[in-house]
């Protein structure tokens, strides 16, 4: 019977494999967050919260329908930093390294499971690749730990205290987990320039992709002088840069005279900015943002929506097929028939996958929001609109109705944040079945269009 | 000097001349709406609202800041018919049939915009085609006035009134203008099936699209039993159909235990059906659809979004942009590269053009809804949303906040009905400027999506 199941799993694709793993992932962590020690005393959750925690642990959203300071122990906040390792590594990546541990030989098989895991296109050196990520990873979660938690001995009694509360928020900023032990997320650092700009740096290092993380760490030790940055690094990392720049100066346009009524300009910047930040899939506020006024949620929630670098912790459509669409709109207007950009041409596959991944995301998003309305008549427009796109998004911000929801509107954003983080394109693929090429063809004929 | 300009207006792109065109019209019209004798004794409008409901006339949109029955005179309310005609027929159609008329040849270069207005691709019988878009429009419109007027005697005084009050419908209903001279829309016969059946038929055989209603007619008159419909026309109808089927169902499903509460059946399945057909562009209402809850709202927001058949009387991004990229995603997800439907296979450049038509569409709405938002703070999100998809979809109903906008917003809405009856492939056409092939060629280069 184990054979049978193992010659299944073996016989399915990547993609479906990918899905398959995360689902496994997902059960682990609900086991590991039902375990005896896990809550506090008289503060066991139900169920339905504890899938929710779970789902949104692994998929390193955030968004939660209970209070994890005033719910785990201790003990409890430790297998939450676990599971957001879980998925802010990759399930793919963390099974890698396991076999790398036991010693045994990595396959082609598995090579593909990581490369569809992390949309890798080279399957030379995943294994590599995979040790760097997590190299990469840890390193930058024990120098942000070990800075936070220095910094943190001045507000808390113990060092443990401080420890704990360093190491949490550097694993949750870093895995864009989002997740807080404040009870309040950064709101009792809302002035405090230090912890925010801590925090923006491991956020950004999370979101901005692996490859470019990689990539960076072979041009700063590259001594040649000769060193070409990959297309995807280019048009990721600049896109990256104009959503952050451009949502930061729309939240600072809208709310100057809004929120940020009678704030010193770099008190009403650093707001902007670390939201703006946390809309790439951070997730941590320095404010209720539900204090913001609903067009500034509204372009949040488009931030949110566009998500962040593919191959990152974080979700959304992913930049570069936004940069992809964005591109491919100006070329057709100006009758070209390829999109050139930093002197390479885009491939024609890949604008097929961007157009793919962008109504498969309209349809799934309009679809949740439509639902969610009818569900929750109780909850205003902007508000679910604002937790279905933290969730496909996997940001985890919201406007503070998690905790109200019903349970079907929970699995709705379940979903949605598991979508999320397996990627549109490998769903894709899932729900695809077999990859068949048309054996005949039928005679063209043109429509008209718009 | 003149020879001068009309060397330019020569040496446009079609595109770009009915852009040209168009600003013509919109210029005639609100020239026309500001005669003597147009305007009820001291019922003067200003010039904003004169020029709103140009625009709003020669898009045939139905929006209109002001109340009709309330502010135009009979001259008025013939000189508005006389613009829903020009809108709904086509601007270049109209010229095509004057120029026949005067005895003048058609040349290549007229025929290339006539096409380019109705998007149609085969050059020869352009000609043909438009008297026959005009003979079976007018026709249409007779058949409808007559019916009207005929039943409309029971309930005006005068015979004078009801040929009125009949012509006018039948028009505003046929161009899919959505204009009333009842002051209330067709809330007067919310209970009469019989008035609107006759206008759904109405709606829907100007929305349906041109090339429908002309296959049609041949097929009918078609003896040899041989007739096959174009892909065009299998593709628009059934999408036509689907929308229109699953919009009444929604409609009812969402509001039978809201505003339908305690109706009959059969009143709940009128009020559905009735404003799912609306927002295929007809844009009259036989209630106060403010009245309906925010999700359904949506949906017909939605559904506006969309609009109705390309080479129609409607606006939006067009129901065969909307079914290819449904079926693009379908295909793609199957691992197809072609979009097979009814034994035929979906052009290339087609598929381009839908995406194309998506990206812009979904740019415009959003920034629109954006900064009306921001104009606009005492209206709910729903009401800009409604509003604007509204204007792009030419659609004309309204939440009630039309008269109450500022002069910014009436600039926003103006445009997007604009570019909504324009299309998206003309206007990207003409923004494009020249149309040049890459001389040279990049190296393709992979990048991660989604
Ligand atoms: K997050
Ligand atoms: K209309």
């Amino acid at each position: 019977m184990w054979r049978n199941i193992l010659n299944k799993i073996r016989s399915l694709k990547p993609a479906q494999m990918i899905v398959v793993y995360y689902f496994i992932a997902i059960a682990l962590s609900f086991f590991l967050l039902r375990l005896p020690g896990v809550h506090q005393d008289g503060k066991a959750i139900n169920l339905i919260d504890s899938l929710f925690t779970a789902v949104s642990a692994v998929s390193v959203t955030g968004l939660t329908a209970i209070n994890v300071s005033e719910t785990y122990t201790t003990f409890g906040i430790i297998v939450l930093m676990f599971i957001l390792q879980l998925g802010g590594i990759g399930i793919m990546s963390l099974g890698t390294f396991f076999w790398l541990i036991v010693g045994k030989r990595i396959g082609l098989r598995e090579r593909q499971l990581i490369m569809t895991d992390h949309n890798q296109y080279n399957l030379s050196g995943v294994v590599k690749l995979i040790i760097e990520i997590i190299k990469i990873l840890l390193l930058i979660e024990a120098i942000g730990a070990l800075v936070l938690a220095i910094y943190f001995t001045q507000f808390y009694d113990t060092w443990g205290e401080a420890v704990l509360h360093g190491v949490f928020a550097s694993i949750s900023a870093t895995t864009n987990g989002g997740f807080d032990i404040t009870g309040e997320s950064l709101i009792p650092y809302a002035n405090d320039y230090f912890v925010q700009v801590i925090i923006i740096i491991l956020i950004i290092l999370g979101a901005i992709g692996f490859p470019v993380l990689i990539e960076l760490k072979g041009f700063l030790s590259n001594k040649s002088g000769v060193f070409r940055f990959s297309l995807f690094t280019k048009l990721t990392t600049i896109t990256f840069g104009i959503i952050l720049l451009l949502g930061t100066i729309l939240i600072f346009l809208m709310e100057i005279n809004h929120r940020f009524q009678g704030m010193d300009w770099h008190e009403a910047f650093f707001y902007s900015f670390f939201h703006s930040t946390s809309t790439r899939s951070g997730g941590m506020v320095t404010l209720d943002v539900s204090t913001f006024s609903e067009p500034t949620q509204l372009v949040m929630s488009m931030m949110m929506f566009i998500g962040a670098s593919p191959s990152s912790v974080g979700g959304g459509i992913r930049t570069t097929t936004f940069a992809i669409a964005v591109l491919f709109l100006i070329n057709f207007a100006r009758g070209r028939e390829q999109i050139q950009v930093f002197n390479r041409e885009i491939h024609l596959i890949d604008v097929y996958r961007s157009y793919a991944v962008i109504i498969l995301a309209m349809i799934l998003t309009m679809a949740s929001i439509m639902t969610m309305m009818i569900l929750e008549p109780r909850h205003s427009m902007i508000e679910v609109i604002f937790e279905v796109t933290s969730a496909f998004g996997t940001a985890g911000m919201s406007l503070g109705i998690t905790s109200e929801l019903s349970t079907a509107s929970k699995f709705i954003l379940m979903f949605l944040m598991f979508i999320g983080r397996v990627g549109l394109i490998s769903f894709l693929f899932m729900i695809g079945g077999n990859n068949k090429k048309a054996k005949y063809h039928y005679p063209k004929e043109r429509v008209i269009i718009g």
